[in-house]
């Protein structure tokens, strides 16, 4: 039994761990420079009532928060949308527009740990603030899809299920609900997939009586909706009256209109039966998915033209989504899709004795200056094994270091791949190195 | 006045911040790359007593502690030397040696707050496990060295002060201190250089008495030594009768020696005025300096083969250091080595209308998903705005989707270097795109 252990939910990065985290942060942040997004980076604590004014008092129970000794009260961010909007809100005079931002960032949450879920995760994080209008959807969505594409991962393997607040609100209000019945249903509408029938419950309980039988028909049909004629068809009787939903219906056609016609549609479902939790959502909302149901969601996001004015600042149009990277690895690795990190070096350095040490010492810290990777044994060892640990190393090239070599002033170069050697003038080892090096990659 | 601020001591990084820290993780991870160290990562967030087994309970009045709500004594993690050495030792078993990992982390401190000093910074950290050799040292100082000179750094930007508190310790039990009057003499050898001759205030307290006078004049000589001849002078008269003195002169010259082997010697400085404050380093301790002496240490390591064994796990010889990223950054902005981030998209897309858009959306996703950065204006803007922007961008194509174009299946791309257009069939604008840019680049 060590004597600290890592405390429970967190997580240790032992080198193949963290090759693999690597790889996934390197492809997000490749991808999210090729959409234009900029890179940003903030705090790992922050004041806890910037997470209450969001999400509630509530939220309180599930963050890693505590006094500071200066009597500050703080939490461990459990996410970055409050965060990004203060820095985007705090700037709003001189940053250009549209805002296209991203992080990778990790995050804490006290919660009961469950597969795929501990008490820290990393997410990426892509926002746009600005751009009221469905370009900064198509924008994201598209962004949101190649960040998956990217490792290999096609429409056979994951899928964006798409669906719109918006759209139920006027909806709902067109069935003659108000705005409190409204978010009532949408309570259950987020529960259905889980709970079924039982998700209606809460609205019971609010309103003392169950939702009208008819009326739950109707919300029931609206959330199995899964394409744009449906969703037309169960509108159509409601365009006289509600002049939004025909707005409404407009942008939902521009949007998989972009997304067409980037070649995007066969990832993205219509999905009424999304809506996503968290009340702060104002319009579409999406959600990734592994294709074969098994996983919890990849992503998820939407917009949220609110939040930066209930923090305090001028108003400002936003949507943006998330990645975590656990269920995400998760998805790689069943799909074989992680790749296996060798960390070979290029050249490996044989040394007969302390003198010839001396003598690769030159070459191996200018070789390395040149940024190549090098490796030697740091004890002396025999020919043999060296050229056995040279081998197992996966090195390209080895350079031996003998006496014999040394008195010649040569040093002999292996190609590891053709098993040939020859010799070169010492003095000529870098260039010959970087040579063959940049042949060979 | 904001709503909501960032707390005292973090740092918010906007994108031009952040590319400045990506350039310095990115040249420190493609360094430790190059020496073959593998790199991990840990928990932000530890058990309390870690850092007290470390450091002594008198570390939790600098921490970030708080008790969690599993009723856990937890404090964010301020340094990652014992993080390391518990992920070392927990598979030490398993581990081929010497193990050589490094890590890029950010860590936490609860401290006044001072130039070049927050509450968070973050850290490169490199450390060596399982060979007690001067080895060790040599392919750390070079490590070190070349994370400095990775970023244009010479040996008129910097220099490290190389120490050795075995030796120390061999001295003064060679003039007749035992060990608590040694770490005493040691405790003030650590302040003088910031308080002079008040540093030896605390011998007095804890002996009764000031340091004996001819005692004291022998520290204060042994603490001014700056080279290796001087302190073999030193040392001479105690040779006879102190064979470990000997045995440590003779690593001296060996590590010199390997480092003058790599062309290192320039940069290292012997300077027994060093001694690192922290009481677990065990041998050779070391510290990089700006030439200048205007900034605090750029970075501070040495040995500490005791502290895998004092945390519970079989002993195991260990020497690391750390780089943190404040001072450092100061440093290459003050020598002008921080590079100016453009962050320019490769193709800019003018777009003429709503029908050209789309045709336009097809292209970008292609040559976005092939890894090339593409900028767009997200709403319709008149053409002569969207040359301007495209100009005003830095993007080395632009791509002009108009009418005219369209009905011809063209589409018209720009040269913005030389201001040569031409015509290219629709079908064929990834692949002149592609050529283009890899032409370019």
């Amino acid at each position: 039994m060590p004597a600290f252990q890592t405390l429970p939910g967190f997580r240790e990065f032992y080198p193949d761990a963290l090759a693999r985290r690597n790889h996934i942060f390197r492809v997000w942040r490749h991808t999210a420079n090729a959409f234009g997004f900029l890179e940003y980076d903030a705090p790992v604590l922050e004041p806890l009532d910037l997470y209450k004014t969001k999400s509630g008092e509530e939220i309180e129970s599930q963050l890693f928060n505590f006094t500071d000794k200066g009597g500050r009260e703080v939490a461990l961010r459990p996410e970055m949308t409050p965060t990004v909007c203060r820095l985007v809100g705090d700037k709003a005079a001189t940053l250009k527009r549209p805002v296209k931002w991203f992080s990778i960032a990790e995050f804490y949450r006290y919660e009961r740990m469950q597969k795929g879920r501990g008490r820290c995760f990393f997410q990426f994080n892509a926002d746009i603030f600005g751009e009221p209008g469905v370009e900064a959807e198509t924008e994201l969505i598209a962004l949101l899809t190649q960040c998956l594409r990217g490792f290999g991962l096609t429409e056979q393997d994951f899928y964006v299920r798409l669906s719109d607040r918006d759209l139920w609100f006027y909806y709902l209000e067109a069935l003659g609900l108000d705005e409190a019945r409204s978010r009532a249903v949408l309570g259950a509408v987020d529960k259905y997939e889980k709970a079924g029938d039982d998700a209606f419950k809460g609205y019971a309980d609010q309103f003392g009586a169950p939702l009208d039988a008819a009326l739950k028909e109707k919300v029931l049909a609206f959330l199995k909706i899964k394409s744009l004629d449906a969703l037309e068809a169960v509108l159509a009787p409601h365009s006289a009256t509600a002049a939004k939903l025909g707005a409404r219906l407009a942008d939902w056609k521009k949007l998989l209109g972009n997304l067409a016609a980037m070649g995007l549609e066969k990832y993205i479902s219509v999905d009424l039966g999304v809506v996503r939790g968290l009340a702060y959502y104002t319009g579409f909302v999406f959600e990734a998915f592994d294709r074969k149901g098994e996983l919890r969601a990849l992503a998820g996001g939407g917009r949220y033209d609110n939040l930066v004015g209930k923090l305090g600042y001028a108003d400002m149009p936003a949507i943006g989504f998330a990645i975590g990277d656990m269920t995400f690895g998760l998805l790689l690795e069943q799909r074989g899709l992680m790749p296996a990190f060798v960390q070979a070096p290029d050249v490996y350095a044989i040394i007969g004795g302390e003198q010839e040490r001396l003598a690769a010492f030159a070459d191996i810290n200018a070789i390395r200056a040149a940024g190549f990777r090098v490796d030697y044994p740091m004890r002396e060892m025999a020919f043999g094994k060296q050229f056995k640990a040279a081998a197992e190393s996966g090195a390209k090239l080895a350079l031996i270091y003998g006496s014999d070599e040394l008195a010649k002033g040569v040093v002999k170069i292996r190609d590891m791949g053709t098993r040939t050697e020859q010799e070169i003038p010492k003095v000529g080892v870098l260039e010959t190195v970087r040579d063959f090096l940049s042949a060979a990659s």
